[in-house]
Parts: C-alpha cells; structure tokens; sequence
C-alpha cells in the first residue's frame, strides 16, 4: 500500500460547477496504482465539491439556479454581512453539499459511474484561486 | 493492509431508500479485516447514499417527503427537462445528500451508532438498477 | 502504513455547532503518523457532521438559523413526531450536511484550509452526549 498527494488549483471567475474530472483522472493514473481510493478534499468554505451528470451543461446551470433560489445572495436571515452578500450564502451551500468526495479505484481507473463527473462548485461572485487536495492510498 | 471490493446491485421500483445495511455488513464481514475504513460510493447522479434511522419506516417516509417538497418533480425553475420532470429534481437531491460514505470498522464490525441503517436513495420514479462500489482497506 | 482509531465524546447542550478541530488535531498530532487520511463518522443521525468557517461565531449562528427555517420543528409534512417536533427534523438536517469527512494530513499537520474549522452539529433540542469516531490511515 502506497500514498501520493497533490495540490489541484481552479481558478473561478463567478458562481458556477468547474469540471475537474480530466485533471483528476490524469493525476490519478500517473501514480503507478491500480486499486485504492482517491480522496478529494477542498480547502475552503465557501466552495464546495459536487459529483453531477457532466453529458449536457443546462445540468450544472440548473444546479446553480436551485442552489441561488435556496439559498439567496442578501437573504435578510443573515447576520454575517460583513463580507458582502453572497459570502454567507456561500457557506450555507457549501455546508449543504459536500467538502470531500472518495472515489475507489479499480484496474487502473476511477471508478466513476457513465454520467459522473468531479466538479468544484464556487458559490462566491468575485474571482478566486481554489484548492483541491488529491490523496490517493492503494496498491 | 489490505484492501477488498465489491459493486452491489441494487433493484429499485420508484423513490425511497433501499437499505442495503444488511448487504453491506455481511460482505464486509466476510473479508477477514478487523479494523479498517469501508467507503461506500454511487456510481449515479439521480441515486445517492444516506445513513439514517432504521427503526422506524415513518422517518423514511417523512425524508422523502422533505426532499421531494424541497425539489419538487416540474418545478419550472429547471431548463433541463428532455429525461422527463423528476430527472433534474432527482439530480438535485443527489447532490443534497451523498454520493460517498464512510464507514470506521473495529473489532471485525462496521462502527455504525445503534440507530444507524445505510440506505441507497432513489430520486428517480421509473425503476432503475443501481450499483454501489464497497471499498475496504485495512488489518 | 498504520491505522489508529479514536472515540471523541461531546456533551451538547442543545442546537449549534459545537467545534472540535483542536480536540481532533491533538489526537491526529500524536498518532505519529506525517502522510495519511484522517476519517471523522458521526454515530447519529440527528447530529452530523461540517467543516466550517471558525474565524466569526455569527457565521455558525446564521447556519444554525438557515437549517431551522429550512426544516422546522413540528413541520405539518411530518408524521413521525412520537420523539418530539424537533426530531423528524433532527433527521433531515443530518441527512442535508454529512456522517462522515475526511481530511488528508501532509507534514503532520491536517490539510485544513486558512479559515476551516471542524464542527458537530447538534440538531436536538435536549442535552445529548454524541460520539464521533476518528480513523487515521498513513506513514
């Protein structure tokens, strides 16, 4: 059994799901293991990880529209203000999906279902440089 | 360390949870590992994975009813409506709740807390065949 | 590679989010493990796991505060209601967030980012005495 780390960086130009499914597939393969699980971690809290249908886009954009609608930019709920108005919003997505995604690996690939792809989700309206933690343990 | 995986095939006939505890421990415990992690994983973006209480099929009930007025099947908010009006509903959902668990093994038995079930989620109301990656790893 | 698992016992004093990143980092510190994943599984399911801003307590009361709006105690849709209105509700909070997280540690210290902190969320009313295992994995 064997381990190997990698830092992804995504660089976000507004709220939106980023395929990251290439550069995680390709990182993964080039460690030299065949079966394991590969962790996916993100480093931030108001940007989250999301597996989706990755065949047809009006997917993603409808997500983003429920997630908008759920949860909106300036809701008078909120306190935290200081940060602008979608910064709580951002959090209270990111809560409601997920910070990590394992994904097992078996004979050399992720084990990915037909329609899967590995997004980032970036609730924030402002540009950001995100950071996805890759960790993969196998053999 | 070891590692062990298997792909449960799940039946499913309309939108509920499924329990597959029983499934999922009998196979677990039949890989000779004492402690370890067990990674569950939905090879789906319309199945996802919830654990939850088993001891009584009203909270069952009562979660699908929650998430099916959360996401309600023909909301016009969605554009994506070409796979009929509980496909992109049944995709939100998913991305609500899990597509990958873990669960800790000790002492040869998932460390699940006494009221906990693991359950496939199905969102989508036409039956469909699912399958759950098992992943375990450890002594 | 190694393993080490841990119980974490909290004593919650009604609905919030109680954190325990130092009490999770001590335990991960002297495991003597530098490369490796750390698992967290919370035993319940009306207590539940995120990975939080910890820099403003207001971000963690608007969280609170947007999972109650969202699902109320003694919502009518519910029919299970026998352990009280806030536990149906308990319920669908925890299936919303996560039963388990995982961190990846690199240079011995967990990869959490600049403003992430570790925290159960408590979704009862009653005091409660929750239990979340930790599983750490690596060199």
């Amino acid at each position: 059994m064997r381990q190997a780390q990698e830092t992804l960086r995504i660089a976000t130009q507004g709220p939106g799901l980023y395929e990251i499914t290439d550069a995680v597939s390709r990182w993964t393969a080039g460690q030299g293991i065949t079966t394991g699980l590969l962790t996916l971690y993100s480093r931030h809290t108001s940007a989250s990880l999301v597996i989706q249908e990755n065949a047809d886009t009006q997917v993603l954009d409808d997500l983003l529209h429920f997630f908008q609608r759920l949860v909106p930019d300036g809701d008078p709920l909120f306190r935290h203000t200081a940060e602008g108005p979608d910064d709580m919003p951002a959090h209270v997505r990111s809560a409601l999906t997920a910070t990590s995604i394992n994904i097992p690996l078996g004979q050399g690939h992720l084990l990915l279902g037909t329609w899967q792809g590995i997004f980032l989700f970036e609730h924030r309206a402002q540009p950001h440089r995100r950071e996805v933690t890759l960790h993969l343990m196998g053999d």
